[in-house]
């Protein structure tokens, strides 16, 4: 296994307009895509573009959505994970598996916000920091 | 104003050498630099590199470190803050002390670890997110 790409930065948050409002007038972003649900997720998203990468942008979706315990702790919102493509998921899963890893879900993939399979590997194993991997989309 | 490449995210650790095993055994990073001192800023810092970015390991280093209060509250580590690169600091110091956003340090640039200046824009202003904003480094 082998890390890839920094796909994107999510950033959880309480209002994903009040955060496109930051981004692009305090920062200046000047490519943000348009907002869409993730029902199954129980998030909503907002993708903003840097030239090199991007930040994620989620919102709770629902009251079970995973997102209302980050905010509980955190209400202004913050970091949320870190996500590297790799190129093959299910390789990644096994290896990381083999090696005592927590994969969530069991390592069982569900199809992410680029519409490609993503695991997440718990923080506790990572430093404290949530890491999601992603298989690399079709446009690389 | 206008955001950058996102240079790299910083995370925070109690042990660097211990963050490199969990990037290289776990994740495959296989290009680590040197970690070094930043003795002005109370950090040691480790770049790992991914194609198109890079992870900043930051441990505290000597007692008045800013990273032992981010440590106390996680102990294990976590995402600290996260960097893009700006064509002009002093442009956009300016425009943002101007929109009224908190820059750290009153807005005085030091020398970052990739030997440019850098600032700091309060997590209270952009969504609970620590934003670091750097020159351009001249091999871009």
């Amino acid at each position: 296994m082998k890390i890839g790409r920094l796909n994107h930065v999510g950033v959880a948050t309480p209002s994903i307009e009040d955060s496109i409002r930051l981004y692009r007038d305090f920062l200046g972003a000047t490519k943000i895509h348009e907002p869409f649900d993730l029902p199954e997720q129980g998030v909503r998203v907002c993708f903003v573009d840097v030239p090199n990468s991007q930040i994620e942008l989620i919102e709770p979706l629902g009251a079970d959505s995973p997102v209302h315990g980050f905010l509980a702790k955190s209400p202004k919102g913050g970091q949320h994970h870190v996500c590297f493509e790799v190129p093959d998921i299910i390789a990644a899963r096994d290896e990381l598996l083999a090696k005592g890893a927590t994969v969530l879900r069991g390592g069982e993939p569900r199809i992410g916000a680029h519409g490609v399979p993503v695991i997440f590997v718990h923080p506790k194993d990572m430093g404290g920091v949530l890491i999601e991997l992603m298989a690399e989309p079709e446009h690389h």
